[in-house]
């Protein structure tokens, strides 16, 4: 079960260190598997991907039933409850809600010499969209992927996913596909779909940047076409920080903390509370509550391996300890959380107060569930509608403007010993 | 010398293929030793520093002469030329009061029901900035590199650069870095640099990003850390794209071409032009101002590989080939270029008009002179604020706002067999 340790016994450097170990970027012998499927797709295109898929998926597709028909689609909706797929909708209009807030516009601004500088802002023109096959086939990641390069207004929106052994899809990612506004679902996953988006094939179009989770293979492989494309931050194991004081719930707050618990035996569930007697309570109750959930074994595991209690003196130091730790998920279960926000630094998303409870956020708050794992708060986003968006400068300059300018550009161009760059702007005062 | 073609003969595929192989990303045997630099650097930090620096750079430096000293930065004012460094000054100020106007603020949206979602926007706590040593040491990407972050409110901008064999650093260098912000410089380069502040060492602290220039060790070391810390994007060969029509002066255009041909052998510039005139006197212009270069054979090399001049009917064709080929530079060379500015889709920087040429925008301007290359400006951007700022979701909810939403989130939860994720809000209101 979950240990209780005082902050004295806590080391900070250890329990990062132990987190990041979990995340999947050294693996040396999959990346040579993963090499050699990028190379196969780049130069077999098609033909490299309906063989890997028939080896790994055990499904055997053609050029022609590699593409998700409007057929299956309509099929996926006359089988899924009503029910789901109108909570599907109102979790996709929620997340739209939020995302919209995000967009940034292009700008310019011009000064009184007449020159103009800016920024275009534009979003990308296409983007392919991972959804893993099997257990995890999650239709609100479907969602939380595909919404925000909607909202950025990205034309082509190319979803793979892997297909069950009989060349079907799940009913639920096709949906949630649909209803987010995926352009094109081809079946494919693994490696041989990242490689396929990096590079194109007879099918399958190449596009801009390669985004949502999925095993080692598929990371592996975004990382290796990472520059030939963009890609989204790499995604390990998950983990939930909770924060707090004798206000809290002990029944939430493990209720809370077993919920990241159940998604894999690297999960990791953290609370640091200034309270011993919450400390307890919430250990007595992770024991009654996990003895209820259907995920049990996995909970067990990753409590033990991964879960801690920390006992500390003040709110302050519990923070402290969260922005050292940049948790994918923060709870703050404390009185007046809001006040508290200026303190956190590093954090993917804040859940704040008691209501607040992490799949609040999962499903239908609005904000993105695609977050930073593994301590990477300190420096990735949560996924958002700028990750679909890229700039350019803009720069006009009247001939005067550029004259004013011009003996500073020749002189640093020539201290740099970049004589044509000095040049170019020689040339333009010549006969001055 | 440079080819002239008719839009017929054409490949976009072909020219975008070219220009995309020149990028660094190939090189197995160059990976595997930076695997072992990396390795080295992460067990024995310090130690495989000052080994590698004695082995690359002929330099011997001890833990205690391994950081720039505040002499050492006074030494390099006092070498430095008065003028070349009230430049550097004025070239900082434009440079930072460009990229004050791309921060962007936190926000929250609340809602009649007392919710409130929103963003947090915060700078990075420490920045790693490369600068490469040797001919490549240009103070002007120093000052391109950390000003953003400075920008940003980045804590620790922490730069590094290879020493020279008597262990000193280029003069220009430490007067630009000490003007951009810089906090510590360390003398170390290669991949060792990367792998020691990606990882930490006795002396070198663990940063949460990596950007700069290098050469293929660099690249190669950066994208094998990505993960672990973010990185900016992977930078390839330049190239410059101008789009004139008959009001270019072929004067000018040839000199701009010229300015970006002469960075290295596989830098492309691409002329796209509605005059056959206009290009008929380019080429010749090319001719005449290369002999007078003092990097002729650079120049003369790259203008042959990765040199075009594309001849179309109109304007919008001119810009549909640039689209294509996203250039890094683009200089719209033409009557009312700012019009066109609606139809660019993918540019790293776009320069209007007959006086706006691209060394401009690598000194003075203040737009970011870092920016895609080799194609990528179709999903990268110039190097900005937001590349040193990081986001975290906000998310509070009063009680009866969950309980509206709590029936949908446990269907949906259950629904993904995540039956813990629906305990959590179930348990929040058992006694209702």
């Amino acid at each position: 079960m979950i240990r209780i340790i005082d902050n004295q016994d806590y080391n900070a450097k250890n329990m990062i260190e132990a987190l990041l170990m979990r995340s999947q970027l050294n693996f040396k012998n999959v990346q040579e598997i993963v090499d050699d499927i990028i190379e196969n797709v780049r130069n077999k295109k098609d033909g490299a991907v309906l063989e890997y898929t028939r080896k790994f998926d055990q499904a055997v597709l053609t050029p022609q039933t590699l593409k998700v028909t409007d057929n299956e689609i309509q099929e996926a909706y006359n089988t899924l409850d009503e029910n789901f797929i109108s909570i599907l909708q109102r979790a996709a209009d929620r997340i739209r809600l939020f995302h919209e807030k995000q967009k940034r516009n292009s700008w310019i601004a011009p000064d009184e010499k007449g020159t103009i500088l800016g920024q275009m802002v534009r979003p990308m023109e296409s983007v392919g969209v991972y959804v893993p096959g099997g257990k995890a086939a999650y239709p609100s990641s479907v969602l939380m992927n595909v919404i925000p390069a909607q909202v950025a207004g990205v034309n082509r929106i190319v979803m793979v996913t892997p297909p069950q052994n009989d060349g079907s899809v799940n009913p639920g990612v096709l949906v949630a596909a649909k209803i987010a506004g995926v352009t094109e679902i081809y079946k494919v996953g693994g490696a041989q779909a990242v490689a396929a988006l990096a590079f194109g094939t007879e099918t399958i179009p190449k596009v801009d940047k390669i985004v949502g989770p999925g095993n080692i293979f598929v990371t592996l492989a975004k990382r290796t076409v990472f520059g030939h494309v963009s890609i989204d931050s790499i995604a390990g194991p998950s983990e939930i920080l909770v924060v707090a004081d004798d206000s809290a719930n002990p029944v939430f707050v493990a209720a809370d903390l077993l919920s990241q618990a159940e998604h894999d035996e690297l999960a990791s569930a953290i609370l640091v509370t200034t309270s011993a007697e919450v400390a307890y309570a919430v250990k007595d109750e992770l024991i009654r509550q996990t003895e209820k959930l259907s995920r049990k074994e996995i909970i067990t595991k990753s409590l033990k391996d991964f879960g801690v209690i920390i006992i500390v003196n003040t709110i302050e130091e519990a923070i402290e300890i969260s922005n050292q730790i940049a948790p994918e998920h923060l709870e703050v279960c404390t009185r007046e959380a809001l006040s508290l926000l200026p303190k956190i630094k590093n954090a993917g998303a804040i859940f704040l107060g008691h209501y607040s409870p992490e799949p609040l956020g999962d499903y239908m708050a609005g904000p993105n569930h695609v977050l930073p794992t593994s301590g990477t708060a300190k420096f990735f986003s949560p996924l958002n509608v700028e990750d679909f968006m890229k700039k350019s400068s803009v720069i006009f300059f009247p001939e005067e403007a550029l004259k004013e300018l011009s003996e500073d550009i020749i002189t640093f161009a020539e201290a740099e010993a970049l004589t044509a760059h000095a040049n170019s702007v020689r040339v333009r005062f010549e006969n001055d």
